[in-house]
């Protein structure tokens, strides 16, 4: 078999069996939650839904990080991991939802907009709205629960004091920390000195979303399989430039990306006002006006298809895509010569070597 | 020393060494906080603030369960499960507040609240409100990891497949249920059957609270010290209704206590729309008209003084009062024989009759 197909075929059974162990572990949960209530059942019900579709990008490059550094495939305590992993991007997204006031998600509607939907179709007294909003921070709450109730079932290997489980600690706050900053930027970012907004937006990239995407799974892979400390350093400066730029190439489809492909409304995070990296080079270069509207639209309730139009117009213009594109390219290029220095196996080099390709040129 | 004398001297021990435990467990955090970014810094600061106060009756039901099952004072096991269960306790008060429109929390403003007045100081851009209800959330996802994270630190006592580590994750989803089952019913319960809205408001209330403030952490403390099962279950008897009158004299003072005294607007509960056990009885014991009244007027953002006024008067004349204080005595008299029948030393029988004598009697 070429490595290629090994990959695949590796792949392909991690991503079931890590199907298969969520399966199992939320059916022991409603059954738990049923032993409560028949009327709590929405709440694993919808779990369920999330935990069913998604890239599993963060179970992957923990398997991937796993297998480089020895760990055997097939191991229960890996697909474990991998189950507490999308248990986690479950619950972030589920609250990160409701920050952001994103009413769909992978096509369908959001946690907080499904339990609005269940309390319109009932025809429920009050206010729909806030009922979706409390469901969904409960549910968050829960399934922030479950993913550790399932880390820890990985048993030894993610004991107290062990590598790993230091690692899913700091990657935890880490990632509320920069989600923090990113709701931060949007308000504060106004009235904050332009010249530092390129900077601010690499820090939130850097804690939001590539310490957490990329750095941290890849690393807690490794150690659950007992890799040094040099490998895991290695491990870091592959995978943080990777997850940078994978979410700037995020950043740059959130403005410029087709809706049909990525499932989300044209200009989406122009409306959030995420103050992206893309946006900070925008407010730099663009001319005084241009920047001044960016900043008066950015989160703005009325803007409009035409104001996302000439934001587009803006950001072409002055450069800031541009900018942005060489910046992704030149993360990427660091990315991949850093991956090409690992000293891993064929098998688990190719299998890092194609997400990160997938990663950083996707279009979705 | 009397077992009084011993009870109150082991209890400031305790209590100081929880308070300095989550001190210095939140330094820590705060540490890595900072190296993150200085901006972060009001996360920590909302959790510290929030961890100061309270009566800590999780964390000593939790310590006389240890005691009582043979585990000795001043272990730091003990300490760690207390700091574990009041950073729980504070992320489930930081979502509730959220959840339930409370801008007050122990006479301070609560979590989301500190995060709107921030932006307001500051003159941020966009909505103070949102931008509170994101912080907030955020911040109590953080308290609820951190949680976890201390409750680990314990360690082989509380590793995975441990009867201690089984009621924390047991404990955590049915809190979570029991909340989700309140939100419910203030919604679902105007079209749902009146007859059984007692019915309900107990499950509820055995869920939300009963279990999560008296029965698992008394467990937990026990399961940690190595009780026997029949132990764990004698404690049951005694702490599950004894949490459910906790529960309902909280409901009662939080329609007819005194705002100076509890620290929350008059009638809060009912501006709220919380279904509790004395509602159910006022809306099955009520004239109908009565009670069509108060179906109308529970969460209803128009509930002026007068209303609260005329629904004490309807809660007291049709009896529904009294029917939940003869609950609450029923349920206060079944513990406390239960807790007699307790085969526990002197000391730790001492200390639980207290607190049991604290939690169903107060006015606070």
């Amino acid at each position: 078999m070429t490595a290629l197909a090994t990959v695949t075929s590796e792949q392909t059974e991690f991503i079931n069996g890590v199907a298969g162990k969520l399966k199992g572990f939320l059916s022991g949960q409603q059954e738990l939650m049923a032993s409560v209530s028949p009327d709590v059942e929405p709440l694993i019900g919808s779990i369920s839904h999330l935990v069913t579709g998604g890239k599993r990008l963060r179970a992957l490059m923990c398997y991937w990080g796993w297998r480089g550094a020895g760990g055997q495939a097939g191991n229960p305590e890996i697909l474990t991991a991998g189950c507490a992993l999308e248990l986690f991007q479950a619950a972030a997204l589920i609250h990160d939802d409701i920050i952001d006031r994103s009413d769909t998600r992978r096509g369908g509607p959001s946690v907080h907009k499904r339990f609005s939907q269940l309390h319109e179709l009932n025809g429920w007294a009050l206010d729909s709205g806030r009922f979706g909003d409390a469901a969904a921070i409960l549910t968050g709450d829960l399934c922030l629960s479950f993913s550790e109730e399932s880390f820890t079932e990985i048993g030894p290997r993610a004991a107290a004091g062990t590598p790993a489980r230091r690692i899913f600690n700091v990657m935890r706050a880490e990632v509320m920390a920069g989600q923090y900053l990113d709701i931060l930027e949007e308000v504060a970012g106004p009235v904050r000195d332009r010249a530092g907004s390129v900077d601010r937006a690499q820090s939130i990239i850097r804690y939001k979303s590539a310490k957490y995407s990329t750095e941290h799974p890849l690393a807690l892979g490794g150690a659950l399989a007992g890799a040094p400390t040099g490998l895991l350093k290695e491990y870091s400066e592959f995978s943080l430039p990777l997850g940078e730029a994978f979410q700037m190439r995020d950043d740059v489809l959130g403005v410029f990306g087709d809706p049909e492909t990525t499932g989300k409304p044209a200009g989406d995070d122009l409306l959030e006002g995420k103050r992206t990296v893309l946006v900070g080079f925008a407010l730099n270069q663009a001319s005084t006006a241009d920047a001044e509207y960016l900043d008066r639209m950015l989160g703005n309730p009325d803007l409009g298809e035409d104001d996302v139009a000439r934001i587009r117009r803006i950001m072409v213009q002055c450069g800031a895509l541009d900018a942005t594109e060489s910046l992704i390219a030149k993360l990427s290029n660091q990315a991949f010569e850093a991956l090409e220095r690992l000293p891993l196996d064929d098998v688990p080099l190719t299998a890092l070597r194609q997400l990160a390709e997938a990663a950083v040129s996707r279009a979705a």
